[in-house]
């Protein structure tokens, strides 16, 4: 850092991606990524004629993407807010909505503690309870902007739509934020709730269930007034922060949602494969309703497994986090991923 | 705005970008785009083979992108950020290098206010001379952050380097911010003080000169620490938001050079051309270096000038500010465009 930063960054700890490492094929099973490419319309769509209109800026509002997704959702498009990925759209909403606080579980995205520190906003994190499912209850009644991943990360776990109604109704005065990136993988969504309630804002990606994890794109859904909320500030940093191929892609994706609805279903079949294979193998694996499981065995440990996967070629997520060392962060991608993956592990253990 | 804002954003005004009607096809001199689409390799390169990468996320740190431009301009790579547009950048300047305030012109980019305004940074402009021209003088020797647009917009006009080496000299402990973002058509740019000063920030962008306002991508090369200094901040709020389409059109656009060149080349012309047949129909000209002009008639009004225009299918700038309120920014385009734009202003001033 140079002697000219504000001395209010100077503890500032950013966030560690996952690793992007560029010096060999891996199967890639750490960044929760999706292993299929994005729609056909998607891959014809971004023509010639729309890349010569790269010269132009971009829509500011997205709006034809903005329509897309409110009639996809049965909301209209002054519900709907779209940057550049969800992180994006929560680094706003801590700015927005964190002046009393923030509240989120221990174990959880890890960027939230980040976002918090970058704007000064203080935060209490909840334990999960011994079985990492969330405990609602210290949500509930707190004057803190509360956030939510809902399946929750880096476990897979889901909280019941009856607790996040409770939760939200149970001060209307500070915002609830459900955080669904991982929502399509068979978890269930608050939308509706924010038919309801003019204090959830439920945010999602099109960086996972729809393939477009380099495209970068997130959306948000709730009442109008969070949306200007999150609109403020973007007009005030970066009103194009969209670009014109991402804005097209993003059409056309939603235009084709079968397309991505099916190939959930192919990550569940391969999750449910993944699960009962690894079990075999005496691992403990979270229910998850998540395009990753969060798994441990007794044989071996979440920084050693993570070591022996890489030195074969495949790479998954471990965090260094007392509580969750012992895990590992698998993402689940094509059947024969998981078919070399489930090998490479059986090898491991067999002490290969 | 909702309830639950924060209140500190309550009276934050957010910049307006500059329209984007869809009613009709316009000739759009408004925005400062490049008529020229981007160069062969850009629209051949983001092929089928990219597009199907899109699900995977891109690298964060753009280190493709990141080493073509520091071979261009003969830096190495810890010397270059890249981002989503020079906004982007600009944005996390304010925020790392604005503790002691922030100084610049009154007549200037107008997003340099909203950042202020959005990270509590207090600032003063300092107005233009008479003929508006920056006076370097005020900025030399002072505590605050000083952001420099250069050439300036929307007058065009260009400040000294001799000018612009005192005034990062006078102070070695603040920063110096030069806004390049117009500097391919005729200006010349700070970059050689980069190595010798440690206090300077080039900004540039890839939305005027090299045909990609919708692709998103600005860059800044300074001093290392400075650099680490955007990447703190970057890291903190979205690490990938230079998508992946976005990087690799900017890498063939450096291949391409000449290209862009060419086209620098183009609208220079095309402006002389311009400002020759504006100064015959009496209007004054102000000395451009940028590629858009500011001018005035004492015929019409600017805002009579826009209104008539608009009517014609030509789309200009117009800004209310008491101080500008009797110019217009026309960017230049084509020849085309500008004799089309030159055939209505000639009507208009005819009563036609």
């Amino acid at each position: 850092m140079s002697k000219f930063l504000n001395d209010k960054y100077l503890s500032l700890e950013r966030y560690v991606p996952g690793e992007q490492p560029q010096d060999k094929k891996y199967i890639k099973l750490n960044t929760n990524e999706s292993p299929f490419p994005p729609s056909p319309k998607v891959i014809e769509g971004l023509n010639k004629e729309e890349k010569e209109k790269l010269c132009l800026y971009c829509d500011p509002e997205c709006k034809g993407l903005k329509k897309a997704l409110a009639d996809l959702y049965g909301v209209k498009a002054e519900n709907v807010f779209l940057s550049n990925g969800s992180d994006d759209i929560l680094n706003f909403a801590f700015m927005v909505w964190g002046k009393d606080g923030a509240i989120f579980p221990d174990i959880t995205y890890g960027f939230y503690t980040v976002f918090c520190d970058l704007h000064g906003v203080k935060y209490t994190q909840y334990p999960l309870k011994d079985d990492f499912s969330i405990n609602a209850d210290d949500y509930i009644g707190k004057k803190e902007f509360a956030v939510i991943a809902n399946p929750n990360a880096p476990t897979g776990m889901t909280m019941e739509m009856s607790d996040i109604e409770k939760i939200v109704a149970s001060n209307p005065d500070r915002v609830v934020l459900i955080d669904e990136a991982y929502v399509d993988f068979g978890g269930e969504s608050a939308l509706p709730l924010t038919e309801k309630y003019d204090n959830i804002l439920v945010c999602q990606t099109f960086s996972k269930s729809r393939s477009l994890a380099g495209a970068r794109l997130g959306f948000a859904i709730g009442n109008k007034a969070l949306i200007e909320d999150l609109d403020l500030i973007k007009y005030s940093t970066n009103p194009y922060n969209v670009n014109r191929l991402t804005q097209k892609a993003g059409e056309y994706a939603v235009e084709e949602n079968e397309y991505y609805v099916n190939n959930c279903k192919k990550i569940v079949e391969n999750r449910e494969y993944t699960q009962r294979e690894l079990e075999r193998l005496g691992f403990r694996v979270l229910d998850s309703k998540a395009n990753f499981i969060f798994v441990k065995s007794d044989k071996i440990s979440g920084g050693d497994l993570y070591t022996a996967l890489k030195d074969r070629g495949v790479l998954v997520r471990h965090f260094t986090r007392e509580r969750i060392k012992d895990y590992n962060r698998v993402t689940i991608g094509s059947r024969e991923q998981m078919e070399k993956f489930i090998g490479c592990v059986t090898d491991i253990l067999k002490g290969e």
